[in-house]
């Protein structure tokens, strides 16, 4: 519950218009990458207007401004931050002009040289007047773009300088590009939709706005739109690589109704829940899930223990940004609020519960005491991952190993200090089987310490859709 | 997906104080129940202050005004509506002063003889500032306070002018009032926290404050709180009558974590399903819910014909009041926004889908031909309530028969246009097995034609919490 | 500067519709008597539509909401109140329905037997939701409707209940109606753009919305505009009286571009600067004003004296409601970010100051410190008015006599106090003077304690536009 | 009227602290400058924060967003620019990272070599996110600072690529530096408060926050604040010049209350009218000025001529950013809103009207029509100012010459046009005499066609504070 995913960018190429209001639908669909603010940039006729603000999507537009930003080309952005005042300026999309004219800039990811990055193009005099990778990835492509001939090969270009993860939509008045790091850490995908051409986060936006999947964006490609053409600059390609997901999105980020890879998330899910069965057996009454993403593991973890799968927990929809933490009462009355039990349910029980994972172990600790109270008789934890033992560099904010449970406890520990009977998290070993449909390699790097690019010693680490 | 509950009542006496604060969490967890405004009132030392607006809980209520309104009472309301400006003024507590200090006064319901009562008011001279039923108890509540000692005698005595719905509360300098009309069309309970007293449409928002399920308030009852002291008023409580609680309550409108006459909400939507398997087998290999309320469903569904339950959709949970609905796209676009499909999961099979009621006809149809497109072999759709026949006069928006498709199509015909292989709803008859724990009658007017209140021929209905 | 006056209003009869945005620039010429709140309601073929919010007219109105206010009648109000949240339901118009359908009422003033009505009207079963005269007005002309057979009878019939200043638009689904009270406290004028009808509380805002002048409503004056057509009914008005008219709005609260009872107030101003250099000659180099009352008075001392008139002071335009006192800095500094000073014009010179009145004495003493400071030899503050001696019941804030310098100090202390060298007020047979083509009588009791009406002892005070 | 200065800025540097605060009164003082945007940057220990939004001052900043700001220095600006969305980018301070840390950079001027200087950037990879001259600097002073050794000398080193006009103020971690281009178009003067070194646009600033008036910064020079000195860098300044101040501050732009190098503008418009009043004189009853800048020169020309002074307009204070402007009703009713007119003063009289300025020609129409209407039995229109025959490139919105009256008219063409009996300019040899005390050079190129930097043909112009 209190990982975030960083950040979702749509894009779209459609002769008929109307794009600005695509890719509104679209960023709805990607909403749950990011809920901090958001931004969609058009280009009418050569001409580039954009819209951006602090907000969820349907806060943020009105038809007025949609109106006002129609056009046959689009780029948006749903963003995840840290909150705090005077950070509207990191929303995205970036636009910026520069030797060749106009571009709009989005991306998903994480660079881990952006002090090295900074300090060189400081050093040739330039001005960062965002704390964002955009703002880098931007002046990597405008140097390029004076020593090459097109946009893309400036994109091309200057993909090698960029280490770290990065899935990039860029539009020049004319083209509309998108690119993936060559480690592929961070999901792009392709769509259609009659003549448009529709890149996405996720394949849940593609289905939002009627678009057809066609394929994921592969590492190291750059994908270019002209006048309606698709071409695809694969120089950037490694060879020997089938890639590094990061295997977190089946787990978490990504919505149940996503595919990646040819892998449905909901069934990954499902299938984290069956792994975690297998391994970590229980006798119990009742397998229940914490919504929204342990519900998928929950049903798979209870189809093959033959444990009857149940409801557990009911949601409330409606905590926002603004709610109020309460102050007089303790944190388990803040999950009180978020979390409504079915007591019913539970009661005189030997439940099964499944989480998707353990950062600080503070939530999952108050969800058991809600079960103890309501009369459960055993409370057996299970995860549907391994433990967190390392920070992500990549785009997420998982934490410092400071504040990574598993890092300073055994799991008997975590388990006594949850209050649960017993306690179970997928071995690493299972997480690479929960995706067997997918055609790519993945990162694992929060559970492994193993990374797919070397992080600097004195890298301070990424803390948003940077 | 589109009958909308109106209104959610909370209500605290604290003497430990922070009432304000503890509503917000109560009204968090009635959002559900009216998401146009909301507003709280309350009392310290004797003195009334309070805050209302357009919006939802979060949106509405900062840490500052909840400062401000801090109290040893207070009591709050969500509220439900069609949309327009100039309509704050209906937002609730109503506050008012009149002969014996002040009052502010919140209620879920809708009364009948609304034109009769205006009229009588205002032939003794009364004016009218909002369209609601709430000023028109609190004028009954004000001029039998002039022929008795004290407010819980004005209640009293006013409640057999009142016709129709009302789950009330009624807030004075040094008492807190619940009341429920002698029907108990709506429901409300009471709670304790300690030495606190909670009222609250529903136990979920007991829960949600931490507070002990005490019992109903009974149809006809009347609960004053005053120095601490609770006492019941039942003279108005019918003898011979089990009440006639709204059953649709239990289908959609509540939340499935609340129980309401002793009867969990979440077991009786199971409990639906289970029926409709008996009453409307088909042969299938996949059960699966239309969200929110449909899930519950389809598991009972799963459960009793062994068929195979599944996740079917995603439900987009961003869509708020500000969704520009597409307008250069059919109302099967909006669908597919709103709700994520699990194509996998469907594709080439017989698919039961569930859903709780048929309205207009209209969104069931959009689902259908998401589910054929997604290669969905069948579908057969189940209705885990009867057709609906008759419209609503007692505080939901349940439309006039011209727009409810059951008045006006066999069953057949409603299956065809709505493009599904099978359709079947569940049976009056088995509509009234569905809570088998709960100790009370059932109002199943829209259902049956039948109202345990006679409404005059004229009367036009009413259309929110009025 | 720290005398407000309470309220304006504004209404318009005009079968050539557009009345609610005739009614937003009458409004705006009308910015100057409440800056709190505003509202319009108007009535489109019979039926009545309704906004108002807090803040300044231009903040409040957009195009939107007067397209759909529009209509063949309007009122309009712009408040002047104390802060404080909540205050909301305090804005005008009051809108209600009633025995005989819907009113909208508007008034400036303040009734002195608020209590004793109120009582009154709850001893009948009465509801006040809010805490405005409006709502006790309604409640008068709502009862006697009930006895007669016109709403301009009812509102004849409740006039002699009420006690203080009222100058009233009343508008029902057919008529306009203007009323006044038989002292005349507050102005209320008539005029016509064609065939429509205009009332507004001063001239200026006919003159805004190109209307012509007609007349004053004589205290106790009623006029109904009906199917175009003007009566006037004249039971009410008192046949031996000339009059009650606030004087300080020839001082004070008007613009000096209205003109009222054929007074110009500009020349008001400027009469009582001369008089009061006869009054209070002194030898000096320059006679300058605190803006903006005080210009026109200085201009006329400069005129009588033979002093040269200079500009002293530039006042800030941009200071509103929202302006951020100093907090480490004393009141002076206040002063200096609202008064510009010309320096080089008052340096080494002896300045006459022209003000409008004194209340508390702090604002001028930072003034005279602030010509101190910018090398004035002499400061020689001239007061327009007399001293305040007493409290104003009928529409303004002027303060208790705890709060009046003048109740506690003589002229001679309030000079050293303020640190000017001498002092001098406008005598009381002086300010009679200074309207000398004004068609009526005053009130001065601010001045002199004599009030035209009868203030019970216990009466608290009217503390806004109540 | 309808002419607009761009753009305000303050800076200051004071141990004391609180110094956010203190440039929030700074820009209350200097908002006339620019009413659409503003922004606050402040340094405290080294760390650099900043705020901007679009808005007044007044609704722009909050309590706590000066109490988050709050540090040791801190600079501010308000911005004039057209109306539009997404212009939120261009507000000032610009706040930026470069090779040497944190810069803040607030600015008020326009560069001519925009484009050469954007082209020469972009060249060598820069990307510019804003259409502001600021981002210009900064990229100057970025590039300059690689090959010196403090940000002053690179300030210094960038201001010979400037051409144009700017008064400038950076502020890194450890200085405040003020700087202004060699030509001295804009004002930008110093002055103390004790220890505290404050810069401003205007000296009424200076007094706003009670500091004292030092001297003007010179054209060409660079004043740099560190660690409590005040060091001068003249290296950039013209030996021969004595600068070219623009001279319609004077005439409008500036504060009356303030005094630039020497100069008080309040008398220079009064000199303006004097000289009028000897270049056109008239037989005539009465001299009115049109607020706020005419009613200076109004009474210049009045003591010049004998003829009494006297009020005309009173213009309402509380036309904002938001009014709507009459689509039903001709522009002279736009101006009967914007300006109340004393009738009783103008009617049958001979009256001379004073204006600052004629651009287009349509608002002193609308003018005089009112007089007429008033009964003014002649109209004789003197304008302070010569014609505007060429437009502005140093930072103002004096438009081209297709929209300039006087460009296509003789004064005789305009005098009937307007409906003036006589119109008369003033000269631009008199021009030069307004100021007499001012120890500066003068730029009267929208008078004159004479520019003190040349204008590259194919320059489109600025329109705003680039």
């Amino acid at each position: 519950m209190s990982i975030h995913e960083e950040c979702g960018v749509f894009g779209i190429y459609d002769k008929a218009g109307d794009c600005a209001r695509t890719t509104y639908y679209g960023l709805y669909a990607l909403q749950h990458r990011g809920q901090e603010a958001c931004g969609i940039a058009a280009i009418n006729d050569r001409e580039l207007s954009s819209y951006k603000d602090i907000g969820l999507v349907g806060d943020v537009f009105h038809e007025k401004i949609l109106d006002e930003l129609n056009g046959t080309m689009a780029v948006g952005h749903v963003r995840y931050a840290t909150t705090g005042a005077g950070k509207r300026e990191n929303a995205q999309p970036l636009t910026l002009k520069y030797v060749k004219g106009t571009l709009a800039v989005v991306h998903n990811g994480n660079l881990v040289n952006t002090g090295a990055l900074r300090k060189y193009f400081e050093y040739r005099g330039a001005i960062f007047q965002t704390s964002t990778d955009s703002e880098i990835i931007a002046y990597s492509i405008a140097q390029e773009r004076l020593k090459c001939g097109s946009v893309e090969e400036a994109v091309k270009n200057a993909m090698p300088m960029l280490k770290g993860a990065f899935s990039l939509i860029v539009m020049s008045p004319r083209k509309l590009i998108a690119a993936r790091d060559p480690w592929g850490f961070r999901p792009l995908c392709m769509g259609r939709r009659g003549d448009a051409v529709v890149f996405a986060s996720e394949s849940c936006a593609l289905d939002g706005v009627d678009a057809e999947y066609i394929r994921e964006i592969e590492p190291g490609e750059i994908v270019v739109v002209e006048d309606g053409v698709v071409r695809s600059i694969r120089d950037n390609c490694p060879e020997d690589s089938k890639g590094n997901l990061c295997i977190f999105e089946y787990i978490y980020f990504a919505r149940p109704d996503s595919e990646i890879y040819g892998q449905s998330v909901h069934f990954a899910r499902r299938m984290a829940g069956r792994l975690l069965a297998q391994e970590h057996p229980v006798e119990a009454d009742l397998v229940i899930g914490v919504p929204d993403s342990g519900l998928d593991a929950a049903m798979g973890y209870a189809e093959e223990s033959g444990i009857p799968y149940g409801e557990g927990f009911v949601k409330n929809r409606y905590i926002g940004r603004t709610f109020i933490t309460p102050n007089q009462q303790s944190r388990e009355n803040a999950v009180r609020i978020k979390l409504g039990l079915l007591s019913n349910n539970v009661k005189g029980k030997r439940v099964v519960m499944i989480d998707d994972s353990i950062v600080r172990g503070t939530t999952c600790k108050a969800i058991i005491k809600l079960l103890r109270d309501a009369g459960a008789k055993e409370v057996h934890m299970r995860v549907s991952s391994p433990r967190f033992i390392s920070p992500c560099y990549f785009g997420t904010d998982i934490p410092d190993k400071k504040d990574l449970i598993a890092c300073h406890h055994t799991v008997e520990e975590i388990c006594e200090m949850a209050g649960a009977d017993t306690l179970g998290f997928l071995s690493v070993e299972n997480l690479h089987k929960i995706a067997p449909d997918a055609q790519c390699g993945f990162c694992d790097g929060c559970f492994t310490e193993h990374y797919a690019v070397e992080i600097d010693e004195g890298y301070a680490g990424g803390t948003g859709c940077n």
